[in-house]
């Protein structure tokens, strides 16, 4: 057996006008976030720290943000195909951790539907994808709440 | 054996009237972290890396800062209770690997206190804590000494 | 096999008057970053990442930015340092995956670049030096140009 690391991260403005889906799942607020697909942070970073596991470049070289194909696209199908990539090296995921980073709102509530709704996606078990949250008290561009980040560490294996 | 990664990330503010307390150990300082606990954001980034690891929540969700129990709570119990979470389920820690971004205090001259202080709460070896420090180069909130993050990256085995 | 995980994270401020070193590729840009060697954040994040994992200190332990004969230095050198000093104990890598964040330029067209240059300074395959790049969606220090921020997370056995 060949174990892997991968680690992404990624960023989106919050902006009002956009709807917000983090993790897959659409969570109501004010604010959406900003980008050319649907700007899923969560599902964003994982997929970079999958496609990083697996050497195979990143998630803009695969899905293109000047492309029209992924304009406003759902990130569960980037993610999707992004486990297509990684099990046609032969990978499969051994578990992910992920970190939000932002200040509002509460996603605590979501977090059972976002771990279903990956484990879906990439056929795994729920206990294999965690997801954890912090703000940065009060601090930086998360904190002013003009945007969020997300990080995730996968390990995969051969 | 299973293997399986976790990361973790954390952030104080800088505030004087506080004590600063990082890996366990206080540091004289002319400033200290603000949080509900003793604000150490190394061990909570310990504490973050190991539940993830072990897909059980976030530091949040076993230690709410909104609960009377944690109040100025001395974090190296809080990363106590975590590795008997995470030995509940089986596990063991590999190795830890973590870095402080802060522009001041220098803490190296703290750091092998801090491994044998982490090392001794979480019966493992000194040499499996590692702790590296790193400014930001005057940049952002940390390069203002508004604050200071920590990142934690964990193995654990099942 | 024992496998350890390390994680490390660099910062460096963008300026002119300075060439810009980035994964021990020279970029063409109207600014370079700064600092006491050339200043390349990726390969300082990598030396990090692991010293982290082998647990021997940071890059500001073994080359501080004190000391004369790290002055303007090829971080090539430090990065085949690192490579030498986790061989000495007796650890090999398996693979590193690391991020960009950085708003300009555009780092794409120089990573099988620097992929080959990381690889041939480790002794490593191409396929197990992963590098992505990202923008900070133009937010914080990052998205204002003033600096660059690497991370590279890796394991490596014994
Ligand atoms: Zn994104
Ligand atoms: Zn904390
Ligand atoms: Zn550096």
């Amino acid at each position: 057996m060949g174990l892997r690391i991968g680690y992404g991260i990624d960023f989106h403005q919050l902006v009002t006008g956009r709807e917000l889906f983090i993790g897959g799942v659409k969570i109501p607020h004010d604010k959406g976030a900003l980008g050319h697909s649907d700007a899923d942070v969560l599902l964003h970073a994982i997929c970079d720290a999958l496609l990083g596991a697996a050497c195979l470049g990143d998630i803009g070289v695969h899905f293109p943000d000047t492309s029209a194909e992924f304009k406003n696209i759902d990130s569960k199908i980037l993610l999707a195909k992004t486990n297509e990539l990684i099990k046609k090296e032969g990978y499969s995921i051994v578990n992910i951790d992920s970190t939000l980073c932002l200040e509002a709102p509460k996603i605590k509530p979501y977090v059972a539907q976002m771990q279903q709704t990956i484990a879906g996606v990439l056929g795994i078990s729920v206990k294999d994808i965690s997801i954890k949250a912090t703000t940065t008290e009060t601090m930086g561009f998360v904190g002013r709440k003009e945007g969020l980040v997300a990080h995730a560490a996968c390990l995969i294996q051969s």
